[in-house]
């Protein structure tokens, strides 16, 4: 599938919605790709399906904090100085490359990479959603090692970690990052199609152009947007959503502590919602309560919406005043098993609430 | 030249007489040469002159907070991993190793992995004393490139770094070691045989060896070890070597700034020695003045040494009422040229006093 000018539109929407108030602004990362179109170079997405069970794939991403990538711009070469470089420590080419990460701005980056290299990008990622940390991976969860991985920055300056696990990879990385500038260009889960097919969560880059196109269509055609989102993910692997909260947003809280985003942010029912929503903040929205009475957690995702526009709000852009509605979203399967809670559910956020489907709640 | 246990002890001494206060005390490295020497095995030093051209030689060391290492004592293979792995990236065997830095405990972890891999050690280091900072070798001043560089830790979590310039290695390596536990083992400056006679400080390791033999036989022959070693260093390529103050310390500050351990001393003068001399310390000693006129500056060496005993006195080891003698040596042209002063000389420790020979002050 060959992506255009729109798609591009779509994807930053639906990738901003799928980040849960983390990832970063795709805004920049689509301005990358579009110039790769107007060059007249392709964006190829491939189905995770139609890749070989022995082809090698090397995801590709940006690393540290989007406020800063505003004004360090990227050259685009970053990360393909990461991912040639680990093709070679490797002995081998690869076949395509990957996003880890749907959410936010990670979305982007693989598409310049795949425009420029000629090689295609997998519809998959190993988030399903944005994540803080670089051991939250379904890849890794089912045991594909993050090392060898590569860091670059803009001077081309090249880092190789090799990790005794994941974990300690993002322990290293993270300080490599800081050092070189606050963010950095890397290429790590290095895998086989075959561990593609078993490890990611599929067809998350279609997923988000979808959300991004729906939402577009049904504001063209002045439907609600939500009801257009609501009738929509249930056909998609995140097959249930329904909005928990609708109100105004009377308090936020926002401090940078060890290198995240920390917060939490009040809003005041309105209308049928009574009662006040509160949400913890880690980058991403990781708990909403009313009243103390759990509605939705990670990594099920919280979604706070503009209530008119319908445009998801991330959490450096929240507002006194803002009316907002609140999504909740199941998120796939293969995302809520035992291992995968152990690398990303509540406990790894200091939360202490088992996590709950959002189905299953009230 | 096979070393024995004698010539540790001697080692020992002398690579701290040659810190100039920095560098970390040998002791813990003496202790695992020491064991390599019972378990039967040859710690086998080699003349720079006797290094193939063509060979290859790749430099191993600690890199961190000598005091960490107390406290988180190496099993001697993480130099080792490091040296291994560089050798891999380069797809080659090296010939021998060698000391980055003869001040401290460097000089002593090449002489574990030498003895471990049954390859000889060159007798010759980067730095010709001790030097905070992994740029400051005459090895890049010369134009060796201290990358590729490996870093690796106790758990065997190891790290490739590509910087485009030596000051970048340093950067992201020091980071990658505080990330580490506080220290690390590295290889790093690979180079030729030819680049080793060019670029390095020749026969510090033996030079190390022959100050604490110099001042241990003075000391049981109940000779003055100051004369002796006064009398020895011209004999060297350090050829100038004088007592520029003897007093009691009367003050002692030192604190922990981005890594370093900053500090001044201020010594009494006693008997024929009159005004107080100061003396700037980051982590090794920097410049020495009496009365605010300047005796000693970097690259020079300033050893305080106990008056009695005649032991080298470490930064940490600075105690009220220590009576001392103050001894400064002229280190080898090939520290003091233009190029090597513009990354060790007295501006890079934010010194604004010129580079002063030793020799041509009053």
């Amino acid at each position: 599938m060959k992506l255009t000018s729109e798609d591009l539109h779509d994807l930053a929407v639906g990738a901003a919605f799928l980040g849960t108030g983390g990832g970063g602004n795709p805004y920049v990362g689509r301005l990358m790709v579009q110039r790769c179109l107007d060059e007249g170079l392709t964006v190829d997405l491939i189905d995770p399906t139609d890749v070989p069970d022995e082809a090698l794939v090397i995801p590709t991403a940006m690393m540290g904090a989007p406020t800063v990538l505003i004004e360090k711009l990227p050259s685009g070469e970053e990360a393909i100085t990461s991912f040639r470089q680990l093709e070679k420590h490797l002995g081998r080419k690869a076949f395509a490359t990957m996003p880890i990460e749907i959410g936010g701005i990670n979305s982007t980056i693989p598409l310049v990479v795949g425009a420029r290299l000629g090689i295609p990008i997998v519809d998959a990622d190993g988030m399903g959603r944005a994540f803080p940390e670089l051991q939250m991976e379904t890849f890794g969860v089912y045991g594909v090692s993050g090392s060898p991985m590569y860091v670059t920055d803009e001077d081309n300056d090249s880092t190789l970690l090799m990790a005794t696990d994941n974990k300690s990879m993002e322990w290293l990385s993270r300080m490599v990052a800081i050092r070189m500038g606050g963010c950095a260009y890397i290429a790590e889960y290095s895998m086989s199609g075959a561990d593609v097919k078993r490890t990611a969560v599929p067809n998350t880059m279609t997923l988000a152009m979808r959300i991004g196109r729906c939402l577009r269509e049904a504001k063209a055609s002045h439907q609600s947007p939500f009801d257009a989102l609501l009738n929509l993910m249930p056909q998609t692997l995140y097959n249930h959503a329904r909005i928990i909260f609708t109100g105004k947003l009377v308090d936020v809280q926002r401090e940078t502590r060890n290198g995240f985003s920390i917060g939490r942010a009040r809003i005041d029912g309105l209308g049928p919602w009574v009662g006040t929503m509160e949400i913890e903040i880690q980058n991403e929205n990781l708990i909403a309560r009313v009243n103390g009475e759990v509605r939705a957690i990670v990594p099920d995702l919280i979604c706070i919406m503009d209530s008119e526009s319908a445009e998801p709000i991330t959490t450096e852009q929240l507002r006194y005043g803002q009316r907002v509605t609140v999504v909740a979203v199941a998120v796939p399967a293969i995302m809520r098993t035992p291992e995968a809670l152990d690398v990303f559910g509540p406990r790894c956020f200091g939360l202490d609430h088992p996590f709950t489907p959002i189905e299953t709640m009230a």
